[in-house]
C-alpha cells in the first residue's frame, strides 16, 4: 500500500475538518451551512480535492462539485458525496465521511491506475442539516424541488431566509435554477455514510449495503383536557391530557412494532404538557410523532393506526384530540445496479455485508427521486449520532472507502 | 338587609382589588408579594379594614392583621384570613376571598349587633403563592418555621432573596422572630377559600366544611436510556426513555386511583424528554410527580408503589431510574370544634354542606401544625384556578361569608 492510501489518513482528515467549529466550548462541532466557518471548511475540502486531481466548482446555491473527467465526456456521470455542514454540538463523521471518503476513494482508484470512462464527481451538498427547518436544501435545489420563492420562505432560527444567507455567503439565489442537475446526465449516485444506529455493530458486520431509504411521515397529536388543581381535583374528576398522551406514547411503540413490513419505526421525540407546573393537572399535551419506513403503504397503515388509537384514547378519557401534519416524504428504493456494484465490491474485498434499509434520510434520498442511487454504511459506535461522541474507527472508515472505490470503479467503467 | 351587607358587595370589592395588577395585558392578574403593586393593594385592604372597625397593623414580614378587640382581652384570639398576593396571570378569587370575605363577615357580625368576647383578627398572610419557590412564606414565619438564614436562602426567579425583597418593601428581615404567633394566644383559625376543584359544583352543594388539609409529597423520577436516531434505530434496538416514562405516567394514575384512603391524588404536571428533537429517540425523560392526601400513611404507600413501578419499568426496558426528593409536607387534621362551629353555622342558615378534605394546601395548613384550624370552601366554576377564568358567583361568595360569620360568632363568643 502506497503512502497516499495509508490506513488512518481519512480519520486524520475528518479530525482536521472538525477543527472548523463555531462552538468548540460545547465539546461538539457546530458548523452550519453558509456561515464563514462553513466557507473556510469548504476551502479546505477544495484543497483536498485538488490534491487528488479533482477539479472543483461551486454551483449557485453552494453545492461543491469536484470532477474527475472520464474518457467518454458524453457519457452520463457517476456522482458520489454527502455534506460537511453539521447540526449544533454535533459529531465529526455524519456527512463528512461521505465527502472526504469519496475524495479518498478517488485517490485509491488513481493510485491503482484506474481511468474512468464516465466522469466521476465528488459532491459536498449544501445544508443537509436543517438550519432552515427543512434539511437537504442543497440536494433539493439540485433535484429541482426548491424554487426561488422557496428560498424566501425558508428561515433559520434567527429569522434569516435561505435567500439572504446565500447572498451573504456570496452565492446567487436568483440563479437557483442553474443548480438543477439534469437527470439524463447522471448514470448513478452513491453516498457513503455512517449508519447512525447499532444494527451493524450488533451483528458485527463492517458494511451495510442500502436497498431502500426510508422517509418520514411526521405529525403532531394534541390532547386537550382541563388544567385543574393537582391537589384539589379528585382522580375521578380529572381530564388529564398528559395521561392520555402517555397512553398514546405506549400505543405508538406497540403499533410500530406490529407493522406488517417489520421495518417501520415510530418515535415520539418531543412531548409538551401545559401549563407545566407540578401542582396543575396538564390541560394540554402534545406529541411530535415520527414514523418511517422504506415501505410506504406499511408506514401509512401505522400512521392511520396511531391516529385511530389516539382518538380512541381521547374518547375514553373525555379529551379532545387534534392531529396536525408536519411533513411527509416519499421513500426511495435504491437502484439494483448500484446495489449490485457495492455487493460485488464487498465480495471482491472479502468483507461481510448486510443488505439493509436506511432509516435516516440523506441527500441520496432527495436525488433518488430523479436518478439511480445507492448508499454504503459503516458502523457507528453505540449508534450515537448528532452528538460529540459520534465515532467510527479508522479501520472501519477505510473499509467503507474501499467498498466505495470498488463501487465507483464498477459504475464508472 | 341593611345597605352595609348588601348582596354582591364582596364581589365588587374582589373586582376592585383585581385592578391592582402588574400585567393586565395578559388577561389575568399578576400581583406578587412585596412588589409596589402588592403594597398598594394592601393599602386598599387596610382602608376596607378601617371601614368595618378593624385596627390594622403589619408585622415584620408584611403579614397584615386587622383587630376587632374582644371584651375579654386576655382570652386567646380567633384568627381568620388568607392572602392577597397572586401567581402570574392568575384569577381574582384565590386567597382574596378569604381576606375580603373575612372583612365582610366582621361587617355582618357588627351590623347584627354582635360583640365578641375573644379578639377577632382578620389576616392577609404575605406570600402564599410561591414567588420564592416555597409557598406560604408569611404564615411559615408566623408558625416559626422560617429563620433569618432561610430568608437569605429563599430566592425568586430573578435571584432576589426574600430578605432583600422584604427590605425593599420596607420590612425587617432581622426581626423575623417578631412575626411568630405564640400558639397559646390563639383559640382557633378559620380560612374561607374557593374550592379550586369541581367537587362542590359536581354535587350541587354551596359549602364545603374542611375536615383535613392534604399535603404534598413531591419527587422527580428520571429515566435514562440511549438517545439514538429515530429513523435509523430499529424498534428492537431502542432504549427509549420517554416510552418508559409514559408507562410510569399511566401507572401513577392507576396506583393513585387504587389508594387505600380513596382520597389520594397523584399527578405528573411536568414531563421532559431530551434532547427533544423529532428525529431523536429520547435518551432521558423525567417526571415531576405530586402525590397528596390528608392520610399520610396512604400517601406514602402510594409514593412507594410509584417508585417500585418506575424501577420495574426501568428493569424491563433497560433504563436507569433515579428518584430525587423535591418536598414533603405534613397533612393537617382540622380541629373538631372549628368544624362543629362551621357545621352549626350551615345548619342555622339552612345551607347544605359537604364534609371534605382540602387537596390544595393553604396558610391554614401551615398554622394548623401549631393551632386549631378549620376551612370553609365555596364552589369554583369548572374547578378553574390560578387562571383568569377563575370564578365564583356573588351569591356563592355571600353564602361563604355568612357561614364564616356564623363560625366566627360561635368561636369568639
Amino acid at each position: 500500500m502506497s503512502d497516499s492510501s495509508r490506513p488512518g489518513r481519512l480519520h486524520s482528515a475528518i479530525a482536521e475538518l472538525a477543527t472548523f467549529n463555531d462552538d468548540p466550548a460545547s465539546g461538539g462541532i457546530t458548523r452550519e451551512v453558509y456561515t464563514p466557518t462553513y466557507a473556510r471548511a469548504l476551502e479546505r475540502v477544495v484543497a483536498w480535492m485538488r490534491e487528488v486531481g479533482l477539479e472543483p466548482r461551486l454551483d449557485a446555491v453552494g453545492n461543491l462539485y469536484g470532477s474527475w473527467t472520464g474518457t467518454d465526456a458524453t457519457a452520463p456521470r457517476v456522482l458520489t458525496g454527502s455534506h460537511v455542514d453539521t447540526t449544533l454540538n454535533a459529531g465529526a463523521y455524519d456527512g463528512v465521511l461521505g465527502v472526504l471518503g469519496a475524495i479518498e476513494a478517488v485517490r485509491t482508484l488513481r493510485d491503482a491506475g484506474f481511468t474512468p470512462r464516465r466522469t466521476v464527481e465528488v459532491i459536498a451538498w449544501a445544508g443537509e442539516e436543517p438550519r432552515f427547518g427543512t434539511g437537504c436544501v442543497g440536494s433539493r435545489c439540485a433535484a429541482g424541488d426548491l424554487s426561488r420563492a422557496d428560498l424566501d420562505r425558508l428561515v433559520d432560527r434567527d429569522g434569516i431566509t435561505m435567500a439572504v444567507a446565500l447572498r451573504e455567503a456570496g452565492f446567487d439565489p436568483d440563479a437557483v435554477k442553474d443548480a438543477v442537475v439534469a437527470p439524463p446526465t447522471v448514470h448513478a449516485l452513491v453516498e457513503l455514510h455512517i449508519e447512525q444506529a447499532i444494527v451493524l455493530e450488533t451483528h458485527g458486520e463492517p458494511i451495510g449495503v442500502v436497498e431502500a431509504i426510508a422517509a418520514p411521515h411526521d405529525f403532531r397529536i394534541v390532547f386537550e383536557g382541563a388544567a385543574t388543581h393537582a391537589g384539589a381535583t379528585p382522580m375521578g374528576l380529572r381530564r388529564d391530557a398528559l395521561v392520555g398522551a402517555a397512553e398514546a406514547v405506549a400505543a405508538i411503540e406497540e403499533i410500530a412494532r406490529g407493522s406488517s413490513s417489520g421495518t417501520t419505526v415510530g418515535t415520539v421525540g418531543v412531548i409538551r404538557a401545559l401549563p407545566g407546573a407540578i401542582n396543575v393537572v396538564p390541560g394540554v399535551a402534545s406529541l411530535d410523532v415520527d414514523v418511517r419506513d422504506s415501505d410506504e403503504p406499511a408506514r401509512e397503515a401505522v400512521v392511520a393506526a396511531i391516529v385511530d388509537a389516539a382518538r380512541a384514547i381521547g374518547t375514553a378519557r373525555g379529551l379532545d384530540v387534534g392531529v396536525e401534519e408536519i411533513v411527509t416524504d416519499t421513500p426511495v428504493a435504491c437502484d439494483a445496479a448500484v446495489v449490485a456494484a457495492s455487493v460485488a465490491a464487498c465480495e471482491q474485498l472479502g468483507l461481510t455485508y448486510r443488505r439493509m434499509i436506511s432509516g435516516a434520510y440523506h441527500d441520496a434520498m432527495i436525488m433518488g427521486r430523479r436518478v439511480p442511487v445507492g448508499m454504503i454504511f459503516v458502523p457507528s459506535r453505540g449508534g450515537v449520532s448528532h452528538h460529540p461522541d459520534e465515532y467510527t474507527s479508522p479501520q472501519e472508515l477505510d473499509r467503507g472507502v474501499a467498498v466505495l472505490a470498488g463501487t465507483l470503479r464498477r459504475l464508472a467503467s
